[in-house]
C-alpha cells in the first residue's frame, strides 16, 4: 500500500476507536468546594488548528476563573452555575448562546435548564430564539414561576417581562456555523456546555445550555433542557450536567439514573456514572459531569473528546480536552 | 352550632382528607393482555351532577371496549394506546385535546406523549395549538423522526407534513372550561388522560396526553410530554402513565422512578408506586398507572378521585372514579 492510504487507513482506524475516559477524584477530607465544567462532547480531532483549541481552552478557563472566584468568596452553588454558564453562552466558541448549532430552519434554537440541590426547585427553557442567556431564563422560570418549562414564545415572552437581555436570531449565528450547515456537517456537533458545582455550604447545583444538534428539526428539544435527562441535582446524592446524543438521554433519563443507582443501588458516583455511560447508553453517545454530596467529582465520556475543567478548594485547577 | 355552619365544616373537613388509594391485582397465570387507562386524578365531588359523572364513565368505557377489542385480536400495546387516547382526546369530557383547559392567554395548549417499551422508542410532542390529536402527533415523532420531543411550531409544521389532522384552536375550547377559566377556577384541575397496555406479545407501551393546567403561563409544558416524567415504558419493568402536578413529577422523573425503584432495589410494581406517591411525592400530587412485565396492573392517587378503567384477557372489565 502507498503511505497516503496507509495514512488514511490509520486516520480511519484511530477516529472509529470507542474511546472510554473517566477521570475522577475521591477526597478523604471533604472539599470545602467544587466546580466542574464541560464545553461539550464529541470529536474534536487532536490536530485541529490550534486557534480552536485555544479559544476552546480559554472559554472554559474564563468560566472556571469566576466560579472558582465566587465559590471562594461563599457564593452559592445555583449561582455559580447561572454565572459559569452565561459565560459560556456568551462564548461564540461553545454551541449553546452566541456560536449555538443551527436547526433545519437555519436559526439557532436554545435549550437551558438548571436545578438546586438542595431543594430540588428547576428550571428550563426549550426552543428561544431571542433570548441571550437561556440560563438566566430558566433560573427565572425557577425563581418566578409556578412551573419547571417553557417553551417557544411563551418562553420569550416571559424573559422579556423579565427584563432579560434580548436579542435577534442572527446574534447567535457564526459565520463557522452557516458554513457548516451549508456543508451539512455531521449532525451531532458538540459543543453543549454545563456545570456542577458544590458550594461552601454543601450545596449542590447543576445546569446545562445547548444550540442541540446542527440540522435539527424546527422545535426539536434535546435532553439538555429536560430535568432528570441532562441535569439533576439533589443534595442526597449529586448534581450532574450531561452532554451527547440528547434523545437517548431523555429515553434513558440519563442524570436522573446516575441519582437513582447511588440512591436505589448504593453505587459510588463513579460507578453509577460508569454503570450509565458504559452499559445503559451506547459508545460515542456523549458524555456527563458530577459531583457527589462529598465533594468526589466524576467526568466521564465516551466521545473522542470532551472539554472540561475542573477547580477545587484544595487547589486543582485543570482544563482539558482529550484525555 | 347551626346546622349549615356544621354540613358546611363537614365538607371542608372531608375534601381536605389526604386520601390514598392503591388498587392493583396480580395473577398467578400471566395474562394475554393487560389495559389500564386513566382519564385524569384530582378533585371530582361524590355529589357532582350525574350527568358529568355519565360522561366521565361513558368516555372511559368507550375506549376501554376499543383498546379490549384490539388486544383481543392480537393488536400491538403502541397501536391500543395510540388508539386509546385518540377516543379521548376527542371526548371534550377531559382535559386532553378537545375539552382541554385554558392557558393565561385563553387557548389549549396540548402535550402528548408515548412509549414502546420493547425498544424505548418514544415521541412526544409540547406546546401545539392546532393538531387534532396530540398523541397521533407524538407518535409520529417516534416513527418518523430521530427526535423524541418536538414542541410549538415546530411541532405543529411537523404535524401537517405528516397529513394529520389540524383544527383551529377554538375546536379543543368548551363553554364549560371558557367559564371556568374566566371564574379563576382551581389551577389543577384534572383529567389528563393516559394509558398502559400490555399485549399478546409480552410487549409494554404507554402514552399520556394533556392540556395541563387551567391559567397556565404561555409555552409551559408539565411532566405528560417528557419521558420519564408523565411517562415510561420498558419490557423489562414496567410502563407508566402518570397525572397530576406536572412539575413534581418532572423534578422527581416520577414515571423512570417506579422503573429504577424496581430494576435498582427489586421492589414490586405496587411497591415502587407506592414509595413514589407516598413517600417522594407529596399527599394530593396526584395519581399514576402501571402494568409491569407479568401483567400486573397497579392504579394509585392520592387525591380524592381518578377516574380510571381496567380490561385484561382473564375478564376483568372495570370503571371507577373514587373507591
Amino acid at each position: 500500500m502507498r503511505l497516503p492510504v496507509l495514512i488514511a487507513l490509520t486516520v480511519i482506524i484511530i477516529t472509529s476507536t470507542i474511546f472510554y475516559r473517566l477521570e475522577s477524584s475521591t477526597s478523604s477530607k471533604k472539599r470545602d468546594y467544587v466546580l466542574v465544567i464541560h464545553g461539550g462532547a464529541g470529536f474534536v480531532a487532536n490536530t485541529e488548528d490550534k486557534e480552536k483549541i485555544e479559544a476552546v481552552t480559554n472559554g472554559i478557563r474564563a468560566a472556571l476563573e469566576l466560579g472558582n472566584e465566587m465559590l471562594k468568596n461563599g457564593a452559592k452553588s445555583i449561582d455559580v452555575i447561572e454565572a459559569v454558564i452565561t459565560i459560556l453562552e456568551n462564548d461564540s466558541t461553545f454551541n449553546s448562546g452566541r456560536g449555538a448549532v443551527l436547526s433545519m430552519t437555519k436559526e439557532a434554537e436554545l435549550d437551558a435548564s438548571i436545578m438546586d440541590g438542595s431543594n430540588l426547585n428547576a428550571g428550563a427553557v426549550g426552543n428561544v430564539r431571542i433570548v441571550k442567556n437561556p440560563i438566566k431564563a430558566a433560573r427565572s422560570v425557577m425563581d418566578k414561576t409556578n412551573h419547571v418549562l417553557l417553551v417557544g414564545e411563551g418562553a420569550e415572552q416571559f424573559a422579556i417581562s423579565q427584563n432579560l437581555d434580548i436579542v435577534e436570531n442572527s446574534y447567535f449565528v457564526t459565520q463557522q456555523n452557516l458554513n457548516e450547515w451549508e456543508q451539512r456537517a455531521k449532525l451531532e456537533k458538540g459543543g453543549t456546555v454545563g456545570a456542577v458545582a458544590m458550594d461552601k455550604y454543601g450545596n449542590l447545583a447543576a445546569g446545562t445550555s445547548t444550540g442541540g444538534m446542527m440540522r435539527k428539526m424546527h422545535g426539536r428539544i434535546g435532553d439538555s433542557p429536560i430535568i432528570g435527562a441532562g441535569t439533576y441535582a439533589n443534595n442526597n446524592s449529586c448534581a450532574i450536567s450531561a452532554t451527547g446524543w440528547g434523545e437517548k438521554y431523555i429515553k434513558n433519563a440519563a442524570a436522573f439514573n446516575v441519582h437513582a443507582l447511588m440512591t436505589y443501588k448504593n453505587l459510588s458516583l463513579n460507578d453509577a456514572m460508569k454503570e450509565v455511560m458504559y452499559k445503559i447508553l451506547d459508545p460515542k453517545d456523549g458524555g456527563m459531569i458530577a459531583i457527589d454530596k462529598n465533594g468526589n467529582y466524576s467526568l466521564i465520556f465516551t466521545t473522542q473528546a470532551m472539554s472540561r475543567g475542573i477547580a477545587t478548594s484544595d487547589g486543582i485547577f485543570e482544563i482539558k480536552i482529550w484525555e
